[in-house]
């Protein structure tokens, strides 16, 4: 099953898939334009892993990891299909990231390997910004590189483990104004997914909602306020994520 | 005021001092011990400030930052007053670290230094614990070392803002078994208050409810199984935590 999270007429919906468009729980068929489109889940900790495909490591010109190098990114981060993401003025790269993202449906402690993926819910695919301007090292945990406000868009559905035949082959692909920009496959993983959980719930509790971004291809280019950027992962569907001028949001101050 | 969430009798609560116990808002009044402790409000984004006193820099032998070294926390690290942390088997360094906690209580982007302190709630005391043995790299977002589960400890009062009359003279102490480990006072603080609201929300949007731990003084030591931590804050009270050994918690597989 495909499911989305929709804010409409005046409350948050499930929704399905129904043509071009989406079936609310209560029964409603609307055009995926009349919707708000939320993440698909409730969101818990949102676990992102760097340098876990070799060629986007090379890219960025990063030695390989001796563990998985796994950061954290924050709620306020998040952000739903057809969203639009700030670019901030001033910065020379903002970078989309198309990543699997694997959501975890099952409290897991100590899981092996061979248990972990009985824990994943299902799948979605997260386009995980970064603007690279003050990366001067990966390992510093910049809030500024990857935690701004719409970096971390999610979506658009949560399609139920069960329903993908092989997630260790899934094909990634970024297209930027139409252009495709990025393209990849989960079979050149570093880390692969049950290596994760695996990794993770040894030293952590992993609750229901908890996602782990699986990391990028290579395939990096700047955007520029105005691009459309779209990012598809076989069988889980299209995001589509614009790029904003910081101008279109202005400077607001918290009025005291 | 003065306020916790607590879970008592099936429910949570809001609870108010009262003598040595509290009282929840429907006008019971119970022991400080029957009542299990939750962080005192809804926690979002938890925001931990690195090496911001000067001598706990030095005491790990780092170097001063250039801006302030800020790493996020995900809210399967936070515990409340009274519970216990888990002191991982077979680890050399597991440090305290009593941390004034800043909540915000108020939605806030591009925020001046003068504007900033209207955004604040209140605050509460932090123990924010670190695991030691893996720290090649302070920049390192080594979940290990910081996020591990109950490594947040908030609590036990939300305590206004107004009811605190200066924040940058409040006095930081740690007990360990009754014994003073570690004290220092927010004088102290190499980026204060005003100025983290202004950096974080020159970049991004903060949340009521979301978390600054502002980080902690020198006199970090290491703790064992069975000891008792408080961590006192003027005007904020005592924040009590114990250390478990894993065998306490054993090792739980995920049942399929």
């Amino acid at each position: 099953m495909m499911r989305a999270r929709v804010a409409y007429a005046g409350a948050i919906h499930e929704a399905h898939p129904a043509g071009n468009g989406v079936q609310l729980a209560d029964g409603r068929v609307l055009r995926e334009e009349e919707v708000v489109w939320l993440a698909p889940f409730e969101v818990g900790t949102i676990f992102a892993l760097g340098l876990n495909y070799a060629e986007h490591a090379k890219e960025l010109q990063f030695s390989q990891q001796e563990e998985p190098l796994v950061f954290l990114k924050g709620p306020g981060a998040v952000l739903g299909h057809r969203g639009f993401t700030r670019r901030p003025d001033g910065v020379a790269f903002m970078h989309y990231e198309c990543e699997l993202a694997v959501v975890i449906g099952r409290t897991a402690r100590n899981v092996s390997r061979d248990a972990a993926m009985a824990c994943v819910a299902g799948y979605t695919i997260a386009n995980d910004y970064a603007i690279r301007d003050y990366l001067e090292n990966y390992y510093r945990p910049n809030l500024r590189v990857k935690n701004r406000d719409g970096a971390t868009v999610l979506g658009p559905w949560l399609v139920d483990a069960v329903d993908i035949a092989d997630v260790t082959q899934l094909g990634l692909r970024t297209y930027v104004n139409g252009t495709l920009q990025q393209h990849g496959n989960t079979r050149d993983l570093v880390t692969d997914i049950p290596a994760l959980i695996e990794y993770l719930s040894s030293f952590m509790t992993l609750a229901p909602g908890d996602v782990i971004l699986t990391g990028t291809p290579e395939g990096v280019v700047n955007v520029e306020a105005g691009d459309e950027v779209v990012c598809e992962i076989d069988g889980l569907g299209r995001l589509v994520n614009t790029i904003a001028a910081d101008a279109v949001f202005g400077r607001r101050q918290a009025r005291p």
